[in-house]
């Protein structure tokens, strides 16, 4: 019987009605209860339904916290896990189940005393678990290996990004904090425009008035075209030649070295 | 005389000149249905000639309803659409004569009591059926098949920016719920303050006042970016991929199997 | 006499330091005139130094209307143009001809009772001329050929726009104007809102406040993300393409018809 | 003695630990440094830690001062700065030697009357010299290598976009001057909404309420985009062909002359 639990709740073979009737049960819950949860912050939904979606947070919590128990007991059928404590500690150490665990603490939590249901939403980190199966495996590990393949140029960029973020938020602070004490307060107080200029965000709460001020954050806006330019420019290149090596894929011809198509 | 109106009303041989006049005189009269409805909105415009644009509209809707019914029982000319009933019922199905319908039903509805006027502009989709005839076609036909050919990493874009969007919203609503509670009144109403940073519109009507929101709401500015590079880096491949595939296309190479320039 | 006069306006051989000297001051002059006309629309400037830059302005109109009649009256040199009437009239017609009269013209047109002097700064355009020589062209030969090569997809993605403007403006207007009069007041006026949103520059002058308007405003916004990414899919797939045909220009390979590197 | 001073403060061999130790040590001050002049600006840590934070500053200048002091004193030890005076005037002149010296006058300066303490996080820029060690190298040189080889198209987009700057500056203050004479004062002024426009930063400080500016402003905005296109395009164009000219490095085919893979 803990083999049959183990195959319904990993996903199985692919005729296996029973396991998949579990996914779909699982998933459907995990969306309904994250809607519960967006609702519930809505005041007129809370006010007259409030009881009801209660009463769903604790019923869904409570499947989901069954179905993390069988997961663990049934675990020790895979070979990999199949010593009782150390191969049961491996495989809730795993990242997909510490998001299931992460799904229903913030339930049991409050009665430690700890008010961690902020953190409800993060339960929909669980559908997660849908990209490891089906269709669109292959365009997932495609995006996987572009991102892995150009993994250092994003760091690359990043960093730039950091660096410019700092620079700009101190010379913006030293133009703009003698005219607008207020809003240009500090370094960090400015890394919020910085940050909103770089990525042309531009809610408006802030800008700066000086001459010098609006030279500088103009050169710095220019440079926040670089920000979206370069990534893309990156990923595009990763994307033409991931297709390229996997259309490539096959003998070589015996002269040139191509591979044949 | 049926298989006239038949020729006239669907694009027909080239040297048809009856069928282009009438294709050129229903596009015209589109365009100038959709900016007599346009303009219908400026209150000083309909106050001087609201009248006249009111008798375009009737004049126009008529054209369109008799050229829809020509499209309708002329249709058995075509041996897909032969049959006096379904092969009538199987053409009005398809796409662009649903758009026909929905271009001149909201005129005749509110004789049934529903007013649908406001959907009067819809008839600009009318303009879609442009799209099948003349040079643009291969154009059209390239981006096509670009989307198509990218289609899953494009959901799957869609569907990691909408957890990022659910995601977001839910930290943002507990970092500044408390200090603006009427502005982040609830999740879904933080939604519209993520949609607005993901894509970087940046209205300025809702931004967080705390630190740890706006630290949280500028590491979502930057994951926005990638909202950008993802789809231009995809469709961008996409492009150089198609563009190769038709380059290459030609007998090929006995020796590597590359096909021949 | 006048052979040489057309030596010095128009670009002639490497080694001509009269031609190069006279190139240079010419758009020395431009600058410098654009440079006035600029700052003397700030109050300051034009308390202080606006009679200076009002001599400036006579004297170097004064100076391009002279090469502006050189180049008229020399032009009959060149072989293309060598008819005293028509040859003249058919250089004057060239595009970069048209500029340079539209850069004189405004100063003249006030003694007709016209006053188009806000049209002096469009003398900039004149720097286009310095586009023809140099260590850019064969980049702007490049871009330039992307763009002829890419004109037909970029005219569908204008249309797209266009489209996407027009119904996202009557659907927003439909939505807000009954909650909003005053701001989203008609169809036209709500393009404003549409064009902000669609290209993310989001001034926050115009934002939707029903619920119905941030659903279609946060599906325009995200729609707006593909302006973005098409144009740059397509320039980009462009420029690879160039590149390439470039790189593979030369003979082709008896075996397989690819051209030699 | 001063040999080992040299590789200590120079990246020396890899398995020298003195050097590598004293490298992640500056770094580390550096970053404290930089952060600590960014605390500085903050009130309530100034008002609290404000006198640590300034003995900090003392100590870490101070080392900052022996470093470039013990790198001046033993460049002397590399061949190519070998005599002592050309020499090391050779080695001070170089860029990162630069940096170093701007990141400790502004300590300086003050004593002779200069107060230049608001350049202090230009500090920053020594991390630069991180760039020269380490696994991120090949990344940074195909990305420098990239810019290179596009430098000319980046120079004309650049080019480009400054004309679209001062000619829709123009454009837009004489259509919404006589409207907002405060807003729109200047053509100068005007330019801080064109970049604003342009870059899709939008604060909306400053937006047309005219109709013929809101119609120019929807056609720069529109041009807008192609300053995030060109750019992104160009370098993704330069990174594919950087990729595929790495790959193709090797033997050629003997018959078709293309490189083997």
């Amino acid at each position: 019987m803990r083999r049959r639990v183990w195959e319904i709740v990993e996903v199985a073979h692919p005729g296996d009605r029973a396991s998949r009737a579990f996914d779909v049960f699982i998933l459907v819950l995990i969306f309904l209860n994250v809607l519960a949860a967006i609702l519930g912050t809505v005041g007129s939904v809370e006010a007259t339904v409030g009881g009801s979606l209660r009463i769903f947070e604790v019923l869904s919590v409570a499947v989901f916290t069954v179905e993390y128990a069988a997961r663990l007991w049934s675990c020790v059928e895979d070979p990999r896990f199949s010593h009782p404590f150390r191969g049961r500690a491996a495989y809730a150490r795993r990242g997909l189940l510490v998001i299931d665990l992460v799904a229903v603490l913030p339930f049991y939590l409050p009665f430690l005393g700890l008010d961690l249901r902020s953190l409800r939403v993060l339960r929909l980190l669980r559908v997660l678990r849908i990209a490891k199966i089906g269709r669109y495996y292959s365009s997932l590990d495609l995006m996987r290996r572009v991102f892995v393949s150009k993994r250092e140029e994003l760091v690359l960029v990043t960093a730039l990004m950091a660096l410019l973020l700092v620079l700009s938020a101190s010379v913006l602070y030293f133009c703009e904090n003698p005219h607008q004490p207020d809003v240009f307060s500090s370094i960090p107080a400015t890394m919020w425009w910085s940050i909103a200029t770089l990525t042309t965000v531009g809610y408006g709460d802030m800008y700066p008035v000086t001459v010098l001020g609006k030279v500088f954050a103009s050169i710095i806006a220019i440079l926040g075209i670089g920000m979206f330019a370069l990534p893309t420019g990156i990923l595009g290149a990763g994307f033409v030649d991931e297709l390229q090596r996997s259309r490539e894929e096959g003998d070589v011809c015996p002269l040139c070295g191509r591979r044949k198509l």
